[in-house]
């Protein structure tokens, strides 16, 4: 038992989830600190989680007309002080490359931070004629900011995996088009994949990305009732064009400049993931994003083992669809191996043990809920399948109806502080369009306009009034506290 | 014709291989230069070289029990300096950032140039018992090492991607026969997918890696006579268990020290296979890497383009199995795209006139030599499938011909200057060992022993002298020039 305790998450989800959330990450196997404050290592079960991400994600942007690129980890400063002196607002935190061996350089180079000063010059050369357009790049590679203080393994890190996609097109309404494309793709990826609802829209003027004329963001709930980014996708204008003179010449053999667009995911998702499903008995992974769907443990005593074993066998041979995982160790009883597979959050647990063998049947447990089924092997593909299904829906159902009830509406500014210190959540509510409003709510309890919804699902009303200072609204907005 | 000329490639690969190499990386839209010196950019045909080495090797190393992660871009010096106390002759130039936004940092940290430093301090964590063992690690990521000076794209670069894989086992044995079987795996990777045959072995003792006991290689010709190190792999014995304490309890609760490997592949396998195979014309691509396999181009006058062009697509419909692209660009001849798709390495272009439509059939032509089929369109599938494998061993036969030829038996240093001189290629013959016989060619011809074959094929027989210094030999040694 002594095992089983220290392999257990001692911290209660409810009570501290920061300190539950950093010993899941732990003790899951998913992540460990660095030497260096604010970097992390991630563990081949981390990582798996990101190259599953990474797979969907690229085969969707690939089906819609996305090429991957790389480019360089080190940016040369006068490329970054390029933007800064375009772009307002630009002037990120980063790391400086100042030696090459023990040589001074003539010029610090920074370890990117993202890519755009680099990746614009470039279009610039490549796009001559309509004909090159739209120009879409993607990259998968890691950036550093030199930001994050206290350390949170995916949701506050120096270093980060992420992809950043950078786009070319003819028109405002192409380029548009493309920002709304990819954003649908993450909020696809979260639904789909992380089983998380989000909610879809845009950044406040004062907020948005520097150089963008929109930045649009998925917002997804934590329990602790705060919100996070989830990915955000920009529609820069001519904001690039314009500076890094990215142009073409038209049909009409006209010159004009692209509306450019960039878009990122990073491995906050995995964060969102943990954070969203997992609970005191440690990961809850969605069956599409498990690195095992299903682990088959044997249980028997005495002269038993052989037939137990050849059972477990035949039903791991008959689910070879799916990523399953016999746990055949004879040093680790069943009890030991029941908390380690949750620990790892497998979807499936299927229990194997003589009186199965007998009638042919399997038991069948859920992940998260614990909920047992007794079923024949006659089918037992088909009957998986559909219990990996139902695990999917139970994980999705549960995020959507927190979401539903954590969204609340308000009218005025102490109903909206109320609601957000009490519960946590969002404070659905109409704001004037000035960020003294958001200010004032900022300062008194650290929560901000984190998404404004497109016109259909939160449409201004006439007579709405802006919950901080009563004049008239512009907007329907979501406030909330955020990661 | 004036666009033609441009697509075209101006030099010639015999006479300068340099400038011809640069040309076709550049007009195939492989990659280009960055503005720091020793930096690329990698185009999306690039790139996707790489993925495709990547997607193979990765699938292999999984097959064979590794699994991936990911270890921090930026280590701390001391961590580096540790390494440099412990294992003799590492000291690699590395990137050094010291400033973090605005403020100095307390200790330098190195763009990570290989991470065996900070993988091992891991290791010794994770590794307590033999069920722990063997544990394989591998992380697809980009490097940083100050050392080359003029750039020459994926072979000479400051920045790198690659993977690094790094193991503990139980003993000896274990960690020798991993070392072997990544080997192998590269040379499956130059053999199946690059089409490039690869002679195996392992380096003198003096050109080891720091700490290796063992360094393998993978060699590959180069057609301007010069040797490619086109992957290596280390047995590091107790070296760094040794100096970093990763060790384990054994089966008879004994302490023991785990012995490790790496072995690490980059995207010097593009420049290879660039090198290798393409001509005159421009980027000629094995079929199991080239982005596209087939192209169609259409050919019609005056009123026959709906019919050419149904039929090709009822072509491109029935090779849906295979990479294949119809070139229905109107604006272009024929004769333009014929040059284009040569100059981007597509291996089978596939000409359909209104003379193949009445008679239902293809011309097709494989890439490499020109060589053309005039084929029915029943079974053109299975065609497909002959002719893209007989491009391979094309390929393949071709660069293994080339390496038959350029290996010159010699047994004195005359005829060793004289056949590097004059022919290039391995000059195998035997050495006594004595690094100062190495040098006296080193500075007489600036070629080195790259390789030394494994005893099988390279045996030294009694009475062998050293081609130098004419004293017993004691192995047989490949000397080459080298990249």
């Amino acid at each position: 038992m002594r095992g089983e305790q220290e392999l257990g998450i001692s911290n209660s989800k409810n009570e501290s989830p920061g300190e539950w959330y950093a010993e899941v990450v732990k003790k899951a196997e998913i992540a460990d600190y660095s030497p260096v404050g604010g970097f992390i290592i991630v563990r081949p079960r981390g990582i798996s989680l990101w190259e599953s991400i990474r797979f969907h994600l690229d085969s969707w942007f690939r089906e819609t007309g996305v090429e991957n690129a790389y480019f360089p980890v080190l940016i040369p400063e006068k490329y970054l002080e390029r933007e800064k002196e375009i772009i307002a607002g630009f002037d990120p935190e980063v790391a400086w490359v100042t030696h090459g061996g023990e040589e001074e350089l003539g010029e610090r180079l920074a370890v990117r931070p993202t890519s755009e000063s680099i990746i614009a010059p470039f279009m610039a050369r490549w796009v001559r004629s309509h004909r090159d357009l739209p120009l879409r790049l993607n990259q998968w590679c890691s950036v550093v900011r030199w930001e994050a203080t206290e350390t949170k393994p995916f949701f506050r890190t120096k270093e980060f995996l992420w992809q950043e996609g950078h786009t070319a097109h003819k028109n405002r309404d192409d380029a548009w088009a493309e920002t709304i494309q990819r954003l649908d793709q993450y909020e696809r990826l979260y639904r789909e994949i992380l089983a998380i609802p989000v909610l879809k829209g845009r950044k406040p003027e004062h907020d948005k990305f520097p150089g963008a004329e929109t930045t649009s963001t998925v917002e997804a709930l934590m329990p602790d009732g705060k919100s996070v980014q989830g990915g955000t996708s920009h529609y820069l204008g001519t904001t690039f064009s314009k500076a890094f003179e990215i142009g073409y010449v038209d049909e009409n053999e006209e010159n004009q400049l692209v509306h450019t667009t960039s878009w990122g995911l990073s491995w906050r998702a995995i964060g969102a993931l943990i954070m969203t499903h997992s609970d005191d008995q440690g990961l809850v992974l969605p069956p599409a994003i498990a690195p095992e769907q299903i682990v088959i443990v044997p249980i028997w005593k005495g002269d038993k083992r052989e037939e137990v074993m050849e059972y477990a066998r035949e039903i791991q041979k008959a689910l070879s669809e799916f990523r399953v995982q016999l746990d055949d160790r004879d040093e680790k009883n069943p009890g030991f191996k029941f908390n380690e597979w949750e620990l790892k959050g497998v979807p499936i647990r299927i229990e194997i043990g003589p009186k199965e063998v007998e009638n042919r049947t399997i038991t069948l447990v859920h992940r998260p809920d614990g909920e047992r089924h007794l079923i024949e092997i006659e089918g037992v593909e088909d009957a998986m399948r559909s219990h990996l299904e139902k695990i999917y829906e139970k994980l999705y159902q549960r995020a959507f109806d927190s979401l539903q009830e954590n969204i609340h509406e308000v009218s005025n500014e102490v109903e909206l502080v109320d609601k957000l210190t009490s519960q946590g959540g969002y404070a659905k509510t109409p704001w004037c369009g000035e960020e003294g409003c958001e200010e004032t709510v900022k300062e008194k309890i650290a929560a901000s306009i984190v998404m404004i919804p497109s016109e259909m699902e939160g449409k201004v009303q006439k007579g709405d009034l802006c919950s901080v200072c009563g004049s008239d609204a512009k907007e329907i907005v979501y406030f909330a506290k955020k990661y």
